[in-house]
């Protein structure tokens, strides 16, 4: 599928996605799902969230502020897409903070997500490299954790993403590098956290590799769009938002380099 | 009271509303209480949720994150609410989507809100009509749900209040519509669940009937007002914080047709 | 350290803040943090947040909405923050609320935190002095509450911050006012909260006493730059956020009245 033909499908089709994420996150990426064109629900009892999840096109998860029965319904979650052959993406945000989220975040990988999205920091120490990184920001570039990321890949048979001023999409083979967005985006909280849940949104309409790469083309798009118009992070935050909703389905495609 | 002196009395006394809301809904439905006129205050630990309505004017519960800790602060409060006098507004958040919620739901229904706010899925659902309730966004329209609203109103005895393009207010016998608003609101997370917790600030002021109707036209006009002043759902989202503040006392009145 | 040189080195190093903050705040808070030019970091799971403290620069607590589990947290990682000299903040959010809340509050009072900010209510109850407080809002006046923070300083050792119209710092001896701001402060949900987390990120730069100073003056300009800007609540929100990342250095000082 080409980007523009992703973008208008996720406009047309509009696919309900499961949503476990954290709490400074949840309501910038419903908005970004809302603004993009997706439906979100944001799900996380485990009474109830397995339960939900097959009715989705997709499931996100992150662990920005993981907890305990949060991460029971992670797994439940991840299992039931798993069943369904629903693709599901996972964040792991910080992973390397503490010893309870390296092994959780162990866990998860475990369980096969279609797609792994994380600044370089975190796609390195994943795959088990040296990194710099530093609470939820990244301490490297995107262009040392390529060869993470292709490992990773490798490793464990999912998309791995790379997110930063220049975005990284590999198989472990091919790639895309998509650049665009705005200087403001690491200045706004939960960028990173909305666009993987944006990446499950297109993952429930192509392949995975498409949907890391259209939805990293979309936030790039709508972040040019909110730069012109935005004086400082609040009021990006806003455009950016417009930016999503108003782009044209065309404009996905100048910001991609396949490789 | 008529719909200008509603408006009056929440500026000019400022209810301080008790939320149990959601973790996606909690910042704006606050936002839009302060907005509003009203004072939010968001206190769900069991230790404390039931010791802390009684010194408000009313309480707003709404399911969308629900769990099981919070599920007993809701109970409790409900209660505490009910033992004196104070109104509170349910919201049942896509009740239908698990056997958890519609228990939880069903639980809350028997002790007695004055006001039962959904979109027309939920309240079908909740009639025991067959709806069309995907996720958290209606499959419906109001249209199909008014006689549903009708007959949960007869049911319950709550005032019951249906959510959509045009908004419905019933007590089983009178009816209110309310049209106005955007087209923005629905790619805006947290616009129904917000409109939930002012009704429950309205309540605090007036009858369960009239604090819908007000609350609804509140919406209405604010989100009028920020329609024309919006490029898309990141600008509505604060341009409606601002109509919210800046209507006049007097304009509620024309988006309100009682029948 | 002069209040220019406070700001230029917070942008500069832009200090990692470990904040165990309420849901209604996070994003918000997190906006601020990144906006000011620091590094925001929401960690709360009993199983990490101890382990987490020590690599911040400081620590921000705040009971808004405060349960069992998160108390638990953030008594860990008060004292990990104690062990190894870290300065951390307490906001004690409407912690007369509750009896839950008050033994909470007292329990974190008495682990030494290095500043303790609130609103005249909190700040005159915490002290033993008869307040007015309702929910979050304080009914008292900063001007009533000078003496007990005063006292409230020399009984606890930290330096309190009593939040309003006029922001007041006192170590029990020297003390500061800071005026600007805006109108349209108390009715945007968390500017207290959000203040409080970036208090710590100046306390990760500077003595107590400074930091409060300083971190009072970026809100006093940043909102007298909004509030020119600013049509109502909403568009101040994102306005307050540009100003916070676009004042200049030099811009704090003017606020600021040591007495």
């Amino acid at each position: 599928m080409t980007d523009a033909n992703t973008l208008h499908t996720l406009r047309t089709t509009s696919p309900l996605v499961h949503c476990i994420t954290n709490y400074v996150a949840m309501q910038f990426s419903a908005n970004t799902l809302l603004a993009a064109g997706a439906s979100p629900a944001m799900v996380h009892a485990t009474e109830e969230a397995a339960e939900f999840t097959p009715i989705c096109g997709a499931l996100s998860i992150n662990i920005g502020t993981l907890s305990t029965p949060w991460l029971d319904a992670m797994r439940a979650s991840a299992r039931a897409a798993n069943a369904q052959d629903l693709p599901w993406v996972l964040d792991p945000v910080a992973h390397f903070i503490s010893a309870y989220r390296r092994d959780a975040c162990a866990e998860l990988v475990a369980l096969k997500p279609a797609i792994i999205k994380g600044n370089a920091s975190e796609i390195m120490a994943l795959n088990g490299t040296q990194s710099a990184g530093r609470g939820v920001d990244s301490g490297d570039s995107v262009k040392d954790a390529k060869h993470a990321a292709r490992m990773l890949a490798n490793q464990t048979g999912a998309i791995v993403m790379v997110t930063g001023e220049v975005d990284h999409v590999t198989d472990g083979t091919q790639c895309a590098d998509i650049s665009g967005g705005s200087h403001w985006m690491p200045r706004v909280t939960a960028m990173g956290c909305s666009l993987g849940s944006l990446t499950a949104a297109y993952a429930a309409i192509t392949t995975p590799f498409d949907a890391a790469v259209s939805a990293a083309a979309h936030f790039a798009a709508a972040g040019d769009w909110a730069q012109s118009r935005a004086a400082g992070p609040g009021s990006f935050h806003a455009a950016f938002l417009d930016g999503l909703a108003l782009i044209g389905d065309d404009q996905l495609a100048p910001w991609v380099t396949r490789g």
